[in-house]
């Protein structure tokens, strides 16, 4: 396949735009990007895809998901933290069936997809949302993940003694065991769009036992590990206080840190956890919506970048963003830190489309197959069409993508070169029956959980 | 008219909810709002606009707009705030004819009207923007407009000696005398869509003797004022070292503060500036994108509510946000404060609403026309579908419209009884010919200013 006549943001090394540029793309790899002219003349009775006035950028990299949390967006907003998760998502998800787990990661990934994100790192997924049938969905609909099973053999929240609810407990054997065997099963799967991670719960619902061996079984086995990590405040008191570490120093004594390691969130650090990062090449999720929703605090950011870690972005989940919009998110990645620091300079649009793309590609261990548009690597990308009023004039790409535009501008998404996403509409599942499939499961599954929400105000 | 079987956020003074709403229009005003049983009982002949699963909303209230910047969308991103101004923002439209004028207010309006905004509050329209062009562009497009025509007599930015564009440049008499034309020739014009207020250009740009001449103008022919104030920290120094005030006591002292004063961003107040505002009636819109990208800092929302200030919502303009948005605008609006006051709580959804609707209507001295949707007011409202992935599951409107939309689902929308958008499109204009027009015009201007603006990145 050819796409021809594009805006190309390559976001190679050089970082190279390319104008009327096109994409040769063989199976699933890219096998030139140049000018079309150039292209045209290699490629002669090769098929054109036209994408005139189009702009093309590699895949959207989300480095941190819940898919489970899509089908109860909403849930509980404007609410203190412990009462959001205890009393809320952590009720809902553990009234959650199989079939339940499955329709929400169809919802969340056909939003994902629609939005112009081709690979996504869940974190935590527990075994009753179905591993199986979770996986099934990353594979039918074409999109490429890394899934991390949850692990955990403590049943309380970390900084509190809330219980959770009994569906969301597990013990060592069902989540650490569940998650090799899951990795025995899926790793490679799907053309190789599928991987396996761990996904341990944060401190207080680990024991440091079980961190170690997971994190040792995780070097060898050559799995990713992604946690989240220092999100709020009291979580560096419950630190300190049990184990007289910052969250990022216990972290590194369990063996937790590395370059196969994503932590999130990571908005209460010190200097010498920075370091620590650095030193270790640990890369961190930055979820500013989430953070911010759920004043969590804003991410060190700008400092996380100057000392030279790698820094990628992640939209979080249903309840806490409440979106899957890795443009939208972007622009608040771009503003946030220059309101907070008063430096308008800041994190500009360049750098948040880093974090959006190749930054994440990295963080996953995938920088060498996506995250650019290379020759050789796989061929996930994202036709973007500025054709509409809030994005006219584009003088400057980045800045229209970063600034003006939000998912809908999607136009075609391509990942491991097939086609998923064509004129704005999904190509590998049907829209209108995830919404429908995921409205009757999540009166289900509210009424299960014995959750009633209503607006605040008086309904007549 | 009869809009029948919607949800309808009605923000009444109860601020109800009707689940099965409708509303009946009678020329330019809604008649009755109620279940649509009852209505259909009432007006059983009339026909019907099914509405099935869509959400009413009164019309959004924009109470910060530059029309002339929709064209210098993304001219000057991460950059200084003086830099932006004097090399870019100033330069550009010094270099602006009155057909350039009118063709940024088309894009401008377009983008708002299909976002879901049916009314706005334009800020310091300058002479060469061609105001009769601009008017005449609303009366056209159907949309509602507080039209603030320029007043200055100082040609420097108020903290530094940089001089502005000569083209930007006016004085007394072709200032406030032309605000006063404008008014005589266009308040309550186009059905009463029109109204003219004054718009000063910040202290520094104004003589303490203009302001008191245009506010004694103001307060004996009943205009509106709005005026940029304490927009950056600087202002405070500037202000203290001058007059030996604060900016907001500094604007009490010259007659700017009222029940007819719209005072933006206003993100560098004291309690004592925020007891005067109190004592004033003053209004203050808010506008958190601009605010964050160009790094002026956070507005203090939540008490400047706590206290009793009237706090509406602003976009600002396209090198300063860089879209016109009001729904993507009120989702910052609620999470910003939660981020950096680290509390959830603070500015939940429903306030950020008020704020979009109600609050706005009060600043323009329109609250019993405009901001809700009652019987006797004019019938500016907007049906919103929710039948997307990234909306699904609605359990709350609120929480889905303020959370998880953009302007993307707005999908039909009235003003003064009169369909302007149908089914996702502008009825009124042709999108196609305004985003083909603001390209060419965007190219000339920046072609006459001698700016030509490039990726950071090398093209190819
Ligand atoms: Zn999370
Ligand atoms: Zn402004």
């Amino acid at each position: 396949m050819l796409i021809t006549h594009a805006t190309i943001l390559t976001m190679n090394a050089q970082r190279e735009i390319i104008e009327d540029g096109a994409i040769a793309i063989k199976d699933n790899r890219i096998i030139g990007v140049d000018k079309t002219s150039a292209l045209v003349e290699r490629y002669p009775l090769e098929e054109q895809l036209d994408a005139t006035d189009k702009l093309i950028i590699p895949g959207l990299i989300d480095t941190h998901v819940h898919l489970a949390q899509a089908m109860i967006r909403g849930c509980a907003d404007d609410m203190e933290l412990l009462h959001w998760l205890c009393d809320r998502v952590w009720v809902l998800q553990g009234n959650y069936t199989e079939d339940d787990g499955y329709v929400s990661a169809r919802l969340c990934i056909g939003e994902m997809l629609k939005s112009g994100t081709t690979t996504f790192l869940e974190s935590m997924l527990a075994h009753r949302y179905g591993f199986d049938g979770i996986a099934r969905a990353v594979q039918e609909s074409g999109i490429r993940a890394c899934l991390a099973g949850i692990v955990m053999d403590i049943g309380t929240y970390a900084t509190q003694e809330n219980s959770m609810h009994p569906g969301m407990i597990e013990s060592r054997e069902t989540s650490l065991l569940g998650v090799l065997d899951m990795h025995s099963k899926w790793e490679g799967a799907a053309n190789d769009r599928i991987h396996v991670w761990f996904g341990p719960r944060t401190p207080g619902g680990v024991t440091s036992e079980l961190y170690r061996e997971m994190s040792e079984l995780a070097r060898q086995k050559n799995m990713g590990i992604t946690m989240h990590l220092a999100e709020v405040e009291a979580d560096k008191a419950f630190m300190q206080e049990k184990f007289g570490l910052s969250p990022v120093l216990y972290a590194d004594s369990v063996g937790l840190l590395g370059p196969r390691s994503v932590m999130v969130h990571m908005v209460w650090l010190n200097d010498t956890d920075i370091a620590k990062l650095v030193e270790t090449g640990t890369h961190v999720s930055h979820n500013p919506s989430s953070n911010s929703k759920l004043a969590s605090g804003v991410c060190k950011v700008p400092q996380l970048l100057a000392q030279g870690v790698n820094v990628a972005l992640g939209c979080d989940g249903g309840p806490s963003n409440n979106d899957y919009d890795m443009i939208r998110e972007m622009k608040l990645a771009a503003i946030i830190h220059k309101a907070v620091s008063l430096n308008p300079v800041l994190i500009p649009a360049e750098t948040v489309l880093e974090m959006a793309t190749i930054n994440g590609a990295r963080a996953l261990g995938l920088e060498h197959e996506i995250g650019s548009l290379e020759t050789g690597k796989k061929a996930d990308l994202v036709l973007i069409d500025f054709e509409r009023l809030h994005t006219t004039p584009s003088i400057n790409p980045v800045s229209t993508l970063v600034y003006a535009a939000t998912g809908g501008e999607v136009d075609t998404v391509l990942v491991d070169g097939q086609i998923v996403v064509q004129q704005g509409e999904l190509v590998t599942m049907k829209e209108d029956e995830i919404i429908a499939q995921a409205n009757k499961h999540a009166q289900q599954v509210y009424r299960r959980a014995g959750i009633h929400i209503k607006p605040k105000w008086p309904i007549r």
